[in-house]
């Protein structure tokens, strides 16, 4: 049986220690299922690894069909908003604690992904959110989040009020230190310590949730993705816009934040049998420690 | 320009007080507008008005092509389960109360009514859950519920202990008062009593949280309708489960739950303008009393 | 160095099994640090042990003065309830998992048990509960609560309407599945399922607090232990109150149940080193769990 | 009758419209009634009113007994943390929304302080929380706190990672936005927003509660006010405690933040048949907007 993929792109948390023989046996693995390997240029760099050509993230979207990416959650999450317009399907392997993507445990890697590059494969898409920010009708900001968008004040100000609608239909206004608009994958991220719903990836929604509300009347609302979701900020002061870690400072009364489901999403390759009920309970400890 | 609907049924909460000349105002004016009208029999013959055809929700399931529900959400989901396998679409009218599903007010309804019969409306499709309990490979209760299946203690036991699986995959196991399964609708209702997330009507999923879980790490999750979801019992006394307010008591060990989405939908008829967000703020006073 | 304790009574949790050699241990154990043993009657009963005299627990209440309980929170709970008005110290050996009050482990009870029989120990005192059912200005039930007192619905209605008065003032409306009051003991208990916060045991107060509240504005309070607090039923089909397990079903409107902190307290002793938060985090994997 | 108030000092939310005519009005009433008044400088100059005697608050402290304050709870909460130490009691006259603290309306003042400089009012103390910053061993920071003092991350930063200990006993690592400790009074402000339960006044003890934290198995503990609380910062980047709004950024790993109660006391004077439950219900519509 011969692979259904053809190059393979290898990118690792550099900072990890240990982490160079780990890729080098990745490496030789994936050559001897037939595949061609090439490194993420910046992995390569920082590990001092040039067996292999190394790529830029735009020509490993150009080449390859398949990423294995070995790391947390973060370097996860990292690579595949680069790689999703792309469609490129990512493997993650874990190096330290579970993450919610990075599956496969670095000590089984070998058996977990054999099958995967014969095929035999679980696939997940996962969405994505993309916007602006608007200041007199034009963009002044361009992100995409895999996780959030959160619209919050810094440490100088006590709080933010905004105003949010969906599709211009007004939903509500909020007086709160922080607006979260979480995907399924960011459910179980920062939206969940600030007391949000897990969502299955599987959902077509969006959780709206304040942070630190000032009334008892809140409760976590799932917005469909189907509709732009608009949050004007009303009065700020200190006041800052992120898609996921990357932020616009110095928001001004009047601006919006307008986010929108991508058109483009994240392919994650799970092992057979993998369970995302499992990586709740294992990861969140959810629903143990029954008393 | 005629009316698409034919022949409208009428429907009372019949023990309001003067709930009588109200509808007889509708039927004359839904005569006026051109369609035929006859009256729920329980409706009719407990107001004992006979100037129009009685049929029994059967047979306005049959014949009728346009539902007008005049009372609270519960007369109107009572009878929205029975007429869901027909497809045909309810026009609330709320008597009493602001509800969520009967969102004309009972002061408005003509101008409200008149758009609508005449085909300018807003349509709202929600889902519903069917499920069965089965013991010994064999199903003993079948049910639907609008809002909610909730599988819950009785007074005189202290807990259920439950397992869940989703599509046979398991989920968690639970010990608790109870564990609600709540769609879109219902999650408006007991669900959001017992601390789950509002999920708007168009999201694919159900709210599925436990009621006083023994846990500290308990969160709330919305699965995807798409696939079902299976409760058993681990440890029983005094159990029930309740298909809205259709309960089937004494469960066993053993004993399973399983729900899933129905093929069938409600219709919901409502005027231009209509604003689901705006209801649950005056209804739930949502994000309102600002600090 | 000789005992300050001169009888001690031994109570045990008989249905467990094993359950009999370990309390010939300890038996044998305290007659041999020069104190008296008497054995619970009950408890003497069930496992036919004759070794030692057996008595009520108000013999006990009558002539000890130290109670070695053997079992759960429960074991403890109920005999706790019972010697409180005679002010005699408990100290609890878990069988099975750790408890909150029982929290010398059943393989080190020598090495903790010694220490305290020589008077070295941490006490700790827990406030109780008691109050009356009220209906047409006369008592109608009187209870002694370690944990609780529940006002709720049974199975076969959808809520109750409560008022709440503290010392005659008013303090809310609410409906819901029921209203828990918790003591500082019971905050780790049904309340905490509840959603109530912990309350440390040295603080002077109760939690109140709804079950599935029908409003979104609810959040619990602390209320001082200094005043009565009053539940006045507004509105109930087939609603309880239960001080702890011990329940008076069937009250009406206009009943009301009036609770008030017992003159009469708990006392446990602990081995030195004892840690109020130790067990927190291990019985409730309390801050545990970190993402 | 004669008052048990020989001196008033008037405190007034000088940037507030219309403050100058009201405090004129108080201000001729408390003459009439035989009190000599004062005016508190930064008031007087603010407002350009010179009719009665300025004074620094250091010197309405040493000269008068009784403070009236007209404007917020920010105002009132300000002073109160000023005079404190003085033991001097303080009426608080709201101007716009209602306040926890100011609870008198401006409508109403005469009827309500008539009886309250005539010596009929109900008195109530409420906690303050003091504390310091330590680092190597030596205080760089000294605070006084009404509502609360708060450890957390600034806006270039994901989390702080705390060490709680009471009275030097560990009580839990926490990873999370930050940390609060309120007072009873502080309870209803910023610690209700992040999720707290509401402590009356009269509880002596403390709410300690995450922000955001990043585990599921958070709850909120109500620790005893007879011992020291400390946090320790053990990873911080962007780090600052706050005691109500005065702060001390940039924290360092070991700093350690110790809270106790303060010797002192605010002293409020409230007309006869203030509820402190009413203003629950008024301010926060608590219990209220029942579904």
């Amino acid at each position: 049986m011969s692979s259904p993929f053809r190059h393979a792109a290898l990118i690792g948390k550099y900072q990890a220690q240990g982490i160079r023989p780990m890729l080098e046996g990745i490496a030789a693995f994936l050559v001897r299922q037939g595949l061609e390997v090439s490194v993420d240029r910046d992995t390569a760099l920082n590990i001092d690894w040039h067996d292999y050509g190394a790529l830029t993230p735009a020509e490993i979207g150009a080449h390859c069909d398949i990423a294995v990416v070995v790391g947390g959650d973060g370097t996860m999450l990292g690579i595949a908003r680069e790689l999703a317009p792309r469609n490129i399907p990512l493997v993650g392997i874990n190096e330290g604690r579970l993450g919610f993507i990075t599956d496969v445990r670095s000590t089984d890697w070998a058996e977990a992904l054999g099958p995967i590059v014969q095929g035999d494969y679980e696939e997940e898409r996962r969405a994505l959110i993309e916007g602006d920010v608007w200041r007199d009708s034009r963009s002044i900001f361009h992100g995409l989040a895999v996780n959030d968008v959160v619209v919050g004040r810094g440490a100088t100000t006590s709080m933010v009020e905004l105003r949010v609608d969906v599709g211009g239909e007004f939903v509500a206004n909020m007086r709160a230190d922080g607006l979260i608009i979480a995907s399924p994958t960011g459910s179980t991220a920062y939206a969940l310590s600030a007391g949000g719903p897990i969502l299955h990836p599987s959902i077509g929604g969006w959780v709206l949730l304040p942070i630190a509300p000032h009334t008892l009347s809140n409760r976590p609302i799932v917005l469909p993705d189907s509709a732009e979701v608009g949050i004007t900020i009303v009065t700020a002061r200190d006041t800052s816009a992120s898609f996921d870690m990357h932020s616009l400072t110095s928001l001004l009364p009047g601006d919006q934040v307008r986010v929108r489901r991508s058109p483009v999403a994240m392919r994650f390759l799970h092992p057979r049998g993998w369970s995302y009920y499992a990586t709740l309970r294992r990861k969140l400890r959810w629903y143990e420690g029954v008393v």
